[in-house]
């Protein structure tokens, strides 16, 4: 695969794993400085439905996708062109060690952004801050993420 | 609500909440020693299709659904007989502050069990230690996380 | 005591406690805005002596302190004037409940620089970001904690 | 280096950290099983003074020894016997990626025990608990380490 491919091939492969799409999670922006996961409220994503806030677990969630997106970029952005046998070894290698998530605010609005930045990388682990806000620019969650990428 | 209908009826809310449904959690267990939250494999719950193991928010959605299970469990059991606007008000209250999540071993099985314990509690925060097993007894991942409860 | 005496004292009670001494910890800003902590490189704070570096346990100290007093600094500025007893009452309720500290490179210099920001306020909790630096900018350390506060 | 010599060279190391003679730390037991250090109460350990409980800092580093001691050990197992010079690059690029403690108890006693164990082993990266008591077993805190080992 050419260099300039592999960032939207890794994009659509996390548009297309079942539990994202369950989500509704869309891959926005994805680029070696920055990605970008934006879902929509909907109602099956509610925990506490007297408060209609989104559950605390798909805050979790999307906050690990755009971590891990970003930390697959960090990755594979030493590589120049990769062969596709070489590339889905080190993507299957690829994973969250550990994450953890700081609640903000409750979840509410109509569309929600989820962006992260490296903020350690190496051959081995990558480290990334995440946060979520809704479409107000309202900060809901922070996450820290440790990723395994070699 | 008397106390002895306590745990089902919190049970029963933590059963019937959206996203829980959507990822098949059933409370299994629930009194003030331990909380267990059982669920089974589902295609939508994947992440990597290659791998078919567990998206890993899915994994970081039961720890926290069985930890806030328990953190609930842990600052109710000092009331006794409590009337039910109070109760309301107080569950409105309680939140998942911060959660830590170690990912250990891939996600597969067929079912998947989920448990917590109290290891810190007060009238305001409470700490639970959290763990994911599958079927098999296989260690998947472990949690910690700090509740909001008064 | 005076609101405007506050940050004078709390910083100074900061200076004074003992293990703070030992590190050669002082708080050189702190206000409502943010709380920054500077120590001096010393052979007895370094791990491991081969590499000449700081000991994470440094690290993870320095993060607590200077998030700790901002926390404190956020949970008392809503108070006005205060009496000594209630003062004194309130700091003793204040601690630490968890910290997250990630390792971003090896800790090399000659003087450190902690600081501190608030990311969640309440009457009870106060989350804060902290952050390590040495004199020449590099990035050495990043914390998340959760401080309980009333 | 025999492999039977290892664990004893791998303690004294650790014991000799300037840091931790500084901190007064002593590595009591340590195998492939489990690793534990202990020290005792000291005036210079201290955080707040009026209360007269350990400095939330010293908690955490001796928390991340006892987790690092146990991460070698896991890591340097599955090597026999080891040439000085190997074992030097190896130790020297082991370190703690990330950290999560929880503040339990207040931190007073007159000797601590700090243990750790392996949760999660690999040949890059290795997740470790900790927990720390006091002589009268009262649990003071708790945490959960991410190494790198390889």
């Amino acid at each position: 695969m050419h260099a300039d491919q592999l960032l939207p091939f890794i994009a659509n492969t996390f548009d297309q794993m079942p539990f994202n799409r369950l989500l509704g999670l869309k891959v926005t922006r994805f680029d070696e400085q920055q990605a970008e996961v934006r879902f929509d409220w909907a109602g099956q994503l509610v925990g506490n439905p007297v408060q209609q806030i989104l559950h605390g677990g798909v805050i979790a969630s999307v906050l690990d996708v755009v971590g891990g997106l970003m930390a697959v970029s960090s990755a594979l952005s030493r590589f120049g062109d990769i062969a596709d046998a070489e590339l889905a070894e080190k993507l299957g290698k690829m994973s969250t060690i550990d994450i953890r998530t700081d609640y903000l605010r409750p979840g509410r609005g109509q569309q929600f952004i989820a962006t992260a930045q490296v903020i350690r990388t190496g051959n081995k682990v990558c480290v990334c801050r995440m946060e979520l806000h809704n479409e107000q620019g309202i900060h809901i969650a922070l996450g820290t993420g440790t990723y395994l990428v070699g």
